[in-house]
């Protein structure tokens, strides 16, 4: 089976800890940024406990929605809890196997520290037959590629700097050469003095004013009494030079309207 | 219909911002650990964009996965892209109206505020029939209270503020007394001097020795060459001192077995 039409990309993150709200989930907005910038459009983000059933029913929705790209993050390390790649096998029906090029990876970092190769560490080592580790620079559990339906796959870890080392020396290189080569810039200004609302039908019209450019409202409480808004727009090209020159265009547009009202403009680099 | 049966509760974040990585979604853990010391049990989170037919699908799919309580958060400002009422009345199948309960909220904050009423102001109170607007003490835009099979929903504001200020003030006293009625303790410290899978037996063993405690190990890098743990215990139970005590007791045992591989345990209050 080929990979799925479209750029569409989904994230899932595994981990009873974000769901308790122990911790904050920054490995999703890192990773939704670095695949907007690749040119793929983040559809959706499912979060699930350590539960290889919950988490067998994220990848698999994840693929029927129609995913070209899923990355996963968390539960890959050598602790009971740690159910990625078991849930993930679920949803693919892969048997779970030692794969001798992870136990390499993983004898390596633990013969390295002075340490024996135990149960819970082969564990790192197990993979869903037919995929392949991805070594971690900075961490012990190597990382895991294979394929799901129309779906190229990526398990992370969850600590954010073998998460994000993992993804950049090895999964960036390769999404930007399978992607659509799209450029994406952003431009951002507040404007102060025009509640919301009244800016909204004024947003409306600068969307329409470009295919290519996609405008967000923040409202950031109040300055001195009157309404503060931050408007941040993004747009995407498949030159850098044209993505940033239709992100200023519209920002400016839609800033020039905002004074027409009475806002202050206070432009953001 | 009545509500489901047990304690299972969705969180539904809604937003282009969440997934392109523009905004960390702090109100997940915020939410998270709110329903968590309720005593309800978070079994996943939906992220999806500001897209009527991905939000309606996040509500029908928390609620055929047997929530019993669905809170979402963003989408109810006056903007266009503000789509989750359209999105959960899609879900619901029901129809638009405008509220007139609703429309009284909206129209007393603008008015206090010396401006009018606008097409766009009251979209904010537009709701799906059959459901309630929920005064927001702090923005705006009211949430709104409704069912979906056997599912209570919650819409609440993206706005961290708004959101916060609209939970304890009404839903939180609602399902303290449609909840279990537990109560949950935590207990953390720190190993320094035993590595993660070395910890993982000990960690199993902890967690065996109670049925109402979750443990749970943070890699926090190194310190002076020695690798550092952060242990996580919660437990939970229907008194608050037998949860404390049900917390310490597994906390003490795991770090007992720790320092019996040579690790220093600090304790963290």
């Amino acid at each position: 089976m080929g990979l799925a039409p479209g750029y569409d990309a989904w994230i899932i993150s595994v981990g009873n800890e974000l769901l308790i709200g122990r911790v904050i989930n920054t490995n999703l907005a890192w990773l939704g940024r670095k695949l907007t910038l690749l040119g793929y459009k983040v559809r959706g983000c499912i979060t699930v406990p350590d539960d290889v059933e919950e988490i067998a029913w994220a990848f698999r929705t994840a693929a029927e929605r129609g995913a070209r790209v899923i990355v996963s993050t968390g539960g890959l390390g050598p602790t009971f809890d740690d159910k990625t790649v078991e849930g993930f096998a679920k949803a693919l029906g892969a048997k779970l196997v030692l794969d001798r090029e992870a136990l390499r990876m993983v004898e390596e970092k633990y013969r390295a520290g002075g340490y024996e190769l135990t149960e819970h560490r082969i564990k790192m080592a197990t993979l869903p037959e037919g995929s392949k580790p991805i070594p971690n620079p900075v961490g012990t559990a190597p990382g895991v590629e294979s394929r799901l339906g129309g779906a190229l796959v990526f398990l992370l870890p969850g600590v954010p700097a073998e998460m994000k080392a993992i993804f950049e020396e090895y999964i960036e290189p390769k999404l930007r050469e399978m992607g659509p080569g799209v450029c994406f810039a952003e431009a951002y200004f507040r404007a102060v003095g025009v509640p919301e609302s009244e800016a909204a039908p004024l947003v409306e019209r600068a969307m329409k004013a470009s295919a290519r450019a996609y405008v967000k409202s923040h409202p950031r409480g109040t300055e001195l009494g009157a309404p503060l808004l931050e408007f941040h727009v993004t747009a995407s090209a498949e030159e850098a030079e044209e993505a940033r020159r239709e992100a200023r265009r519209v920002a400016e547009l839609l800033a020039r309207m905002l004074a027409e009202k009475g806002a202050r403009i206070e432009w953001i680099e």
